[in-house]
């Protein structure tokens, strides 16, 4: 037994040396290496959403009329998501075709020299930006599902939890215009009829995988009960004890926004990739 | 048995209802609620370090040279820090007696209304910020043993994994000031005598308790191991992939500098105590 799971690791490690430098040296994107960065990406937004689940709902956060800040009018949830993401965008966070901001207008340019980022996408990539549709989704669906109600003061420290998890979501979702220029490579013949007759009901169904979809959720949830569990040293407690969040909160986010919307930014890159 | 966990996972469950509320309502931290946030806070820092190592060392990010940034003289990850800080600090995230900044000097004031946080410490316990400590053991010891070598050119989000490990760290360290108040008020006695002989090495000997400091660090390195393994839906490999990283150097940061610079927090608390 062991003998076939070292091999295993081997062959998984050996893919994974791979599959990064692919990446960085050729600057290319695959099946599997989009594959594995998205189920690493899952693991990201779970420890977002335990590390927003550890504040209450701290509706100061969100309320526009609650701060005073001078020179800025919004909740203090905009004001720290858009100006960490100023900072970041001069230190070139957006410079990587990966990453999309929630406040695109007036983002200040990089000061970093600039970095031979793949240029894999088609140009139509660039405007491709749902994040109006993820804030939305955030703030409306998945906090009242995510934090208890209560006020600790925290609001600063909630709205950077806040930051962290909407630029996770917003990653992964984006990440569908990579996963549809992978399977656009694998069958051109499939896609360039419905792309040519704009056909987003026919495109729709041919990036749909049920059974993909069922495992993904599935996992997701299983991450969601391994990490958030409270782990002490008395091993026969190990799961046993509370959570630190409601794991089935991390499928639904899933199962009703991260591959809805994820599909959409697909359908989105692929009308504009034969262009 | 079942009953016993049972038993086991309401009283957890009461303390932990009655902590939160002794500490939102009567502003009090008690022995009980100081221990359930440090072993909370465990984890904070674990999901920080997993998600540093997601990205190389991209040592460009602590050049002093690298970047060209109008107005600001220092590396990618000082000017990422110095300057999210000031974005928190407007939203008030320094309001909270638990949080230290890393660059103090000039932050700019809080836009928030103010939030009657508890005034638990001595007014001495503001003075105390060690997090030039913090910094130095991060960039020399603990990111050399953290992250692989390498280069993917994401240094905003490298520079922003950084501020949210080091917050939690520095969190985790400058919480001693409560941890030494609560032990303080628990025995006077036996702290008052040293603290006017101002006995560093008798104060320092007295907060010591190398069982409970051992048992510490198997816990964080447990839930290193089991917060840093790669889930999927394979129940038989959990555990056996590869894991996210080294969790013996959670154990290791614990045990060479979170667990010293703690104490070192606390007896600085304790020599300004009885001011």
């Amino acid at each position: 037994m062991m003998h076939r799971f070292s091999l295993v690791i081997l062959v998984l490690t050996i893919c994974g040396v791979r599959c990064r430098m692919a990446k960085a040296e050729e600057n290319v994107y695959t099946l599997a290496s989009v594959r594995e960065d998205l189920i690493r990406q899952e693991d990201t937004i779970i420890y977002g959403l335990i590390e927003r689940a550890k504040f209450p709902s701290n509706s100061h956060t969100y309320d526009e009329k609650y701060a005073q800040i001078p020179g800025f009018s919004g909740s203090l949830v905009e004001f720290v998501v858009k100006n960490t993401e100023d900072v970041q965008a001069k230190a070139g966070r957006y410079t990587n075709p990966e990453e999309n901001p929630f406040f695109p207008e007036n983002l200040p340019p990089t000061s970093v020299p600039s970095y031979p980022f793949s240029q894999f996408l088609h140009p139509g990539a660039a405007s491709i930006n749902i994040n109006k549709s993820v804030w939305k989704m955030y703030l409306r669906d998945l906090l009242p599902l995510l934090a208890t109600s209560g006020d600790d003061g925290n609001y600063a420290q909630t709205a950077a939890a806040d930051l962290s998890l909407l630029q996770a979501i917003s990653r992964r979702i984006h990440y569908g215009k990579f996963v549809a220029e992978v399977k656009f490579r694998d069958a051109p013949q499939d896609y360039e009829p419905l792309i040519r007759a704009k056909d987003r009901e026919g495109l729709m169904k041919l990036l749909t995988f049920a059974s993909v979809e069922e495992t993904v959720r599935k996992r997701v949830e299983k991450k969601a009960t391994v990490f958030g569990q409270e782990v002490g040293l008395d091993s026969d407690n190990d799961g046993k004890g509370k959570s630190k969040f409601d794991p089935t909160v991390a499928s639904r986010l899933y199962k009703n926004w991260v591959i809805p919307l994820t599909k959409e930014v697909q359908v989105e890159y692929l009308l504009r990739r034969v262009d």
